[in-house]
């Protein structure tokens, strides 16, 4: 797989860089971003964050945004962004912000025209950690998170992968989809109407058959406007709690669902995975 | 005058707020941001960095880029980001982004068609503090920073006005606009052919009229695309040394002149004005 360059800028001592490659699981070009610590070298491989962002983000939000690469050349994590679906004047897409391009969900779909591109749980769990591991000095240490449909994407591939990531975290994510707007209007579209192939990308109906548990932490601002009707956390609360999943969920009050909101506190969320990536 | 809202985020326990107002100054509606940070009340006015974004930015780059509210709250300081010149359907603008909307050079405008609303030298000096000092919970000490066209307005406002501000600083600005293809652009539009103008508009020759010196900071990237054409650092480096000027700059290998740059330094510009805020 050949990498090429599209930008490359000192940040806190590191290197914020984007790449592009044709990923063979979306069938189209995508480009992401690695932020590396001045840590990371050939001879000093460091642990990497997989950060999985929100409906209509790039691989560039987070990266622009969050303030994460100050704590990150601190701890001496790298953090990699990728797009959040598959690209393109050849990708399907909708008008709507919260289907097609800029919406993968982070699931592979099985229906048309979705089925022909939109892999983005075989992308993120498997292609893309394959070229970073080969391309990047990162150690093969992992930790996962993201926001509102990337926390959902991160919560999901962990439980998922619970032998792939050390920890998970996630801001706002839309934890319980078979039960909101946002996730019946995606899981129709790219997975189809039996429900019943819904729940394995449903972060509350996967802790209930959790076998095996990661470290997980969630944070939620109470005045999010997304909350009530998107996001699921009281099932999330009480299912965590019900079947005895470590989970760390706080609510913040007066913070929404902005990046503001997630720069406030992505500090904390990278000081927890470190402690988990034994940095 | 009337402030309007346009937007309040929490953000690291203080607001993040956006608001517009009819400007007299500029004969048009503008919009601001203000950063009050979690100690700011009506019984505890806070100090003030006043924020000049550069060419094509609005008073949300630097907010959204720069994670400087993490330190602001911090020190307790406010931050009040104006938008970067004249804007809306009745105001002349220019095809190129160096020239008109988004370009204002922080001047005053003396030519047409320019003359009628770009007068962003007097927008920051005199109408915008007096509303945010209305409106805010701020004391009234004051420093001023900014990057590029930014960072030329923040040291030739305090150079021409060193009892309003405590301290100034800048990253990689037009040092030296009479020498440069940006400055001679703008200059020639806004003031005019008389050259005799610019003068009192560019950091190198107000440095040498300078009677009162206030401490400065100025941080550039070595790896700055725009260093040799436009920025004028030697000149501001050799000025100063010469004429005594306490102007601290630091060149920074490997930066270049985006907000990774601004956002890997912008807690020391934070702490070095906080030190003359008394803070």
């Amino acid at each position: 797989m050949t990498l090429k360059d599209v930008s490359a800028n000192k940040i806190f001592g590191g290197w914020n860089i984007q790449k592009s490659h044709t990923s063979e699981v979306l069938g189209c070009d995508m480009r992401f971003a690695v932020y590396l610590p001045p840590q990371a070298s050939k001879d000093n491989k460091v642990p990497a964050l997989y950060w999985l962002s929100g409906l209509t983000c790039t691989d560039e939000n987070f990266m622009h945004k969050a303030g994460a690469q100050r704590m990150a050349a601190e701890l001496g994590i790298a953090i990699i962004a990728p797009d959040t679906s598959p690209r393109g004047d050849d990708v399907p897409n909708d008008e709507a912000y919260d289907l097609g391009q800029g919406a993968g969900f982070y699931v592979n779909a099985t229906q048309e025209p979705w089925n022909k591109h939109f892999h983005m749980y075989d992308y993120i769990t498997q292609e893309l950690p394959t070229l970073i591991e080969a391309n990047f000095p990162v150690s093969g240490l992992k930790s996962i998170s993201g926001h509102s449909m990337g926390g959902h994407g991160a919560l999901t591939i962990a439980l998922r992968n619970p032998d792939m990531f050390k920890s998970v975290s996630a801001f706002a994510p839309i934890s319980n989809p078979t039960n909101c707007p946002w996730g019946k209007k995606a899981f129709t579209a790219y997975l189809g109407d039996d429900q019943n192939t819904w729940a394995a990308h449903d972060t509350v109906e996967l802790i209930k058959k959790a076998e095996k548990h990661i470290p997980a932490k969630v944070d939620q601002g109470a005045a999010d406007n997304f909350l009530a009707a998107q996001l699921g956390i009281d099932a999330l609360i009480e299912t965590a709690k019900a079947c005895g999943y470590p989970m760390e969920i706080n609510i913040h009050e007066g913070y929404d669902h902005s990046y503001f909101f997630m720069a406030s506190f992505i500090e904390e969320h990278l000081k927890f995975h470190a402690k988990h990536l034994s940095v």
